[in-house]
């Protein structure tokens, strides 16, 4: 006979309120999961009423940005120097992740990346000199997103450093992400040492030229089926990106032979791609990117179009309320440390890597990507629940981005400002673990619940602006 | 609040017994699922007591057999020509997918996949000359599984055919396998026009030159690692290969760099495996038959180490009873059919292929790879269903190959003969559908069920062996 049996012996509780309910069964050798579902949130009931006299305007206008979103072509079309790109970059401009920030409220690892990039421009030849130059006023820093651009971590990005270009090829709308450095010791966790610096170095010099030419004679790379596809392939495209970086060496391969010049050098990038599965990261982000830039400024909608971090603040911004960051405290995830560390030791939520949330994937496809939960300690179950709960928060799902275990639903899609306040419902987001202090680099990873307080100021401002 | 609802709407129905409740409901527009569940098979009381007073001895040879399928360890250590490394292999030899059949009683698609190899060796010129030495008596037939190799669909290898050398590290026994062609036209499926010949002649000229080298210089290719890692991306190695086929890649080309002579041939090589997502078949097939061969002749052990079909037969083998073939007539697959082609086109069901579900994957495995459910019409739970009843005619569940679905669970592993006659559950098998004509290829796909007439004459055999 044939029957289900995921559920051997132990027992299994799906624990709504409480916390410590779900703890206490877990210490006793049980398994449960802790629903993120929480009482309504106690907001001013005349703001309630002013969203839902407006409901039928907000859904169309939700309905519009949706299609947008929907419509988006993520095309991986060419590579250049971030100075010749980047709109508005200039010798004396640093990018990072997450909402606008000062250098003296910046996190370690934020200001750790920093100097390594100034270390790496040229522009300073010690951390103590990089330092002094950092906070002395001379350099700018504004964030990513508000210049085409996107960064995983510290998200760092200095003029002369080589982006991936990305279009949307429906609208025309361009993204722009440096090159994934691997694990270990990398800028992106404010690692700055001799090394992080040599390797960056590396990628300018050989990696960048050989991986141009490559893709110049392809023309372009479709992300959008590469990242279908590696949602079909245990990727969920934000913390596990091992299906998608195959697909691009797959794809890549014959391209690098043929426009070959130093077998040496293109063996050595096809080895640093292979030894890297978390190279496909830095083209998922600026695919979710350029899809979601092109559902901004629908008047009224109460889609959100960024989450992001910088390791202080956590930042949100609307389709319907134009370029304007809603923000709250960075939280400290709950994660799987590394041997060696503990909460203790780990800095605030940092990056712009939920963006690939915001676009349905990451933490809203975790089901597609159980060994992500079960890293962590949970299971196939928890993931399913993961991505079911986010279809609560959603205003629709993905007409290309799919599910397998959940009979190819398509992925949540569209967070709904008003759904995530009205439900006391945050968005589910998988993330990497930095260390506080500057130059140590990761220290773990984990499943997190975005703060709230983004999101019911983003309410609040929607509502005073339609009415 | 979190709730599953894979089910919207939508009636659902597990369906025991007589199929035609289970048509009725899908006809109705709901989704039903026949379990392949039937009542006891009408077996002599006098074998079932013979059996059962052995169960124990029984019992611990099974347990014997599966640990050393669990022990096993594939390797791609090689490539080089059939005639030079196939123990037995002489120039009038040709082997074939199945148990051993004679040219008469041979169905149409290995009939033309024997009429293509002998014009690709050079012994006939035409189809008419080919058929007239083929069945001259001039050529003999073997099957693969007696010459330490394998084959899918005809299974066909002649002399001149480089294969891949598959060693199981931890025995060291040997299986050998050729390169696979691709689909369309290919001479596996029967096919045997001009195109099919130049094909193989350049994968002889070209690709295993320049393939060998690759592997050559890697010293060896983790297959163990490459299988494993693809039950986590979508794949079952049987008839879905495109992570293991994506992860090969992979790992080949900075070899494919480092041996490069000609930069043209290698990217067409690369070009050719990038352009064949079943690639990886021909490396799982006899990674399969490495493992399982090393669990052979174990005394009384009642688990079964080949499932194969020739197209005319299905036949196996068990651990405990030798070299001996226990066969029945192979069925015709209830597939899904190509545009143009009917269940009164194909040829019954036919290869070595089935190799992969007696060593755990494919069809047991399908809960790994629901995209293949989807293919035939059904959903991911018929995939979960189908995999957790291929646990109830298993031993033990695999320690090393996992299905993310069910919580990374093992696969169900080493097939007994006895459980599938007891519980009259015979195994599931991805298939691919040959037409019945040689020349054509192939019409379908599909998810079938092993006959139970070679279960039952091994069941008998085995009961009259050990008393």
């Amino acid at each position: 006979m044939s029957k289900i049996r995921i559920n051997r012996g132990k027992l299994k509780v799906v624990n709504l309120g409480l916390e410590s309910f779900a703890t206490n069964i877990v210490s006793a050798g049980h398994d449960a999961i802790q629903v993120a579902w929480k009482p309504p949130l106690d907001i001013d009931r005349g703001l309630r009423q002013k969203i839902a006299s407006r409901k039928d305007e907000i859904t169309a206008a939700n309905q519009e940005s949706l299609k947008l979103i929907q419509a988006g072509k993520p095309m991986l079309v060419g590579m250049g120097i971030a100075r010749d790109l980047i709109p508005g970059m200039h010798e004396n401009l640093i990018l990072h992740a997450g909402p606008p920030i000062t250098w003296d409220r910046m996190c370690g690892p934020m200001k750790g990346a920093i100097l390594g990039a100034l270390m790496y421009e040229g522009r300073a030849d010690s951390p103590e000199a990089a330092e002094k130059l950092a906070s002395s006023g001379e350099i700018s820093y504004a964030p990513c997103h508000e210049h085409d651009s996107i960064g995983p971590m510290a998200g760092i990005i200095s003029p002369s450093m080589p982006v991936f270009i990305i279009q949307n090829e429906s609208f025309g709308n361009f993204c722009y992400a440096t090159q994934n450095e691997g694990l270990g010791k990398v800028l992106r966790y404010g690692a700055f040492s001799p090394e992080v610096i040599e390797r960056l170095k590396w990628m300018e010099n050989v990696m960048y030229p050989i991986l141009k030419s490559a893709i110049e004679s392809l023309g372009k790379i479709d992300l959008q089926s590469l990242i279908a596809q590696a949602l079909h392939m245990g990727d969920e495209v934000h913390n596990r990106n091992r299906a998608g970086t195959s697909l691009l060496i797959r794809q890549l391969a014959p391209a690098l032979l043929k426009t070959m010049k130093k077998v040496e050098d293109t063996t050595a990038v096809l080895n640093f791609i292979n030894g890297n599965d978390h190279f496909f990261l830095n083209l998922s982000m600026p695919a979710a990117k350029a899809v979601l830039d092109a559902a901004r400024n629908v008047p009224k909608s109460s889609l959100v179009v960024v989450m992001s971090r910088n390791g202080t603040d956590f930042g949100i911004q609307l389709s319907g309320t134009g370029n304007k960051w809603f923000t709250g405290p960075a939280l400290v995830p709950d994660a799987l440390y590394f041997p060696g560390y503990s909460k203790a030791d780990a800095n605030p939520d940092i990056g712009d890597s939920a963006i690939t949330e915001t676009a349905g994937w990451g933490g809203f496809a975790i089901a597609a990507a159980p060994a992500i939960v079960q890293f962590v300690g949970g299971n196939a179950t928890d993931a399913l629940n993961y991505t079911l709960s986010m279809y609560e928060i959603c205003h629709g799902e993905s007409g290309k981005y799919q599910i397998p275990a959940l009979d190819f639903r398509g992925t949540p899609l569209g967070i709904d400002v008003i759904k995530v306040v009205e439900n006391n419902l945050s968005p589910i987001i998988d993330t990497g673990v930095a260390h506080k202090d500057p130059g140590v680099g990761q220290v773990g990873a984990g499943v997190v619940n975005a703060p709230l307080e983004p999101f019911v100021k983003a309410y609040q401002a929607l509502a005073d602006l339609i009415i």
